[in-house]
């Protein structure tokens, strides 16, 4: 490829969003590096997935491209740029969090030319809509990884939030659809075992006692 | 795929080794982060590379496999979590730098599955090589990313280490044969601009004086 021909436009623009896009690396998430010394960032996170992504393809539930599954999981955070981190368990913010982040995809990926513009939104959209196998299986990704950071530091960002046991069902709801191998790890070794440490709230006999109730 | 065929060794050894690369997230570049504030860290090096790596795989010379490439670089720097980083213009570490990562890249990558183990060592040490289309545009990438940073942060890391333009030439010599287009973006917008400013010490009229006295 000659310099000669190059749309300098075009390299421009890619350049500009290359760069704008360090700033996820100051998107600070609620969970801790293992070694809990400070919380993770979205640029950190993303590339922890992208790894699992390669490493764990076997255990999709069905047959994905993985090339494509590597790239929805790269840039899914990229919107947290302007719209910021919105925790899980956060129920207020998380009312506004689609709207805010919808502005955030037009701007931030309107800076790349328009071909590549469409395509990252198409990305972050089939990421967020969950439907296909590809983004089936990075939304469990999404939910895994986390895990293993919070049972890697004795439940550091669980304990912080007191989270109960169902809101991490509820989060998890979907995952098993993404891969029912990696469901069952993370459940066993990461949710219930900590459940029994003390360090997510367990409400389920509460909850099965309202179930009663309502009866 | 039904969890009752699962090789539950093998995926505790693969969940092993991605908790162990958390520690990634740790290891310090000389680089500043574009809001200058601290220093990037190889996760995030690693994830800036791998969006450059999609989103700029028509300036590669040669065709390239994007997922191959992405690969490559999302583990290329996990050898540094024993070996550390070493500063590209730090000529005494460097000298013990390849023995360091060996034995790194042994210990860490043994943690897989032995024939994930030999696919990870094999990407590392094509991309030590830096012989094939991938590894020539991976290690491209792996100049021009802190070169961009370094610039968007008015030379920070240049200025620290009073670092000179023979020094930034060297270090790029392979950077054209990944990618003419970048190189000749990244020696104009980031490399010359910054002599000009100040940044990077301008040594090319002493070494043609020490030329002429050779003659």
């Amino acid at each position: 490829m000659s310099g000669h021909n190059i749309d300098k436009e075009r390299l421009e623009k890619q350049m500009a969003f290359i760069q704008e896009i360090d700033k996820e690396k100051q998107i600070f998430r609620q969970t801790y590096v293992s070694d809990a010394t400070r919380k993770e960032n979205d640029a950190e996170h993303a590339w922890h997935m992208a790894v699992m992504a390669f490493l764990l393809k076997e255990y999709a539930n069905e047959e994905i491209d993985v090339l494509h599954t590597m790239q929805m999981i790269l840039i899914h955070d990229v919107v947290e740029i302007d719209a910021g981190d919105t925790y899980a368990y956060d129920e207020v913010a998380k009312e506004t969090q689609r709207e805010r982040e919808e502005k955030a995809a037009a701007r931030l990926f309107g800076m790349l030319p328009e071909e590549q513009a469409k395509e990252m939104l198409a990305l972050w959209e089939e990421f967020e809509a969950g439907e296909t196998p590809e983004a089936r299986f990075a939304r469990a990704l999404d939910n895994v990884q986390p895990m293993m950071l919070n049972a890697a530091t004795d439940g550091k960002a669980w304990v912080e939030h007191q989270v109960a046991v169902s809101k991490v069902l509820k989060r998890n709801e979907r995952t098993p659809r993404g891969s029912e191998v990696l469901w069952e790890y993370g459940s066993k070794n990461y949710i219930e075992k900590h459940v029994k440490l003390g360090h997510i709230i367990d409400d389920r006999n509460n909850s099965s006692i309202d179930d009663k109730n309502e009866l």
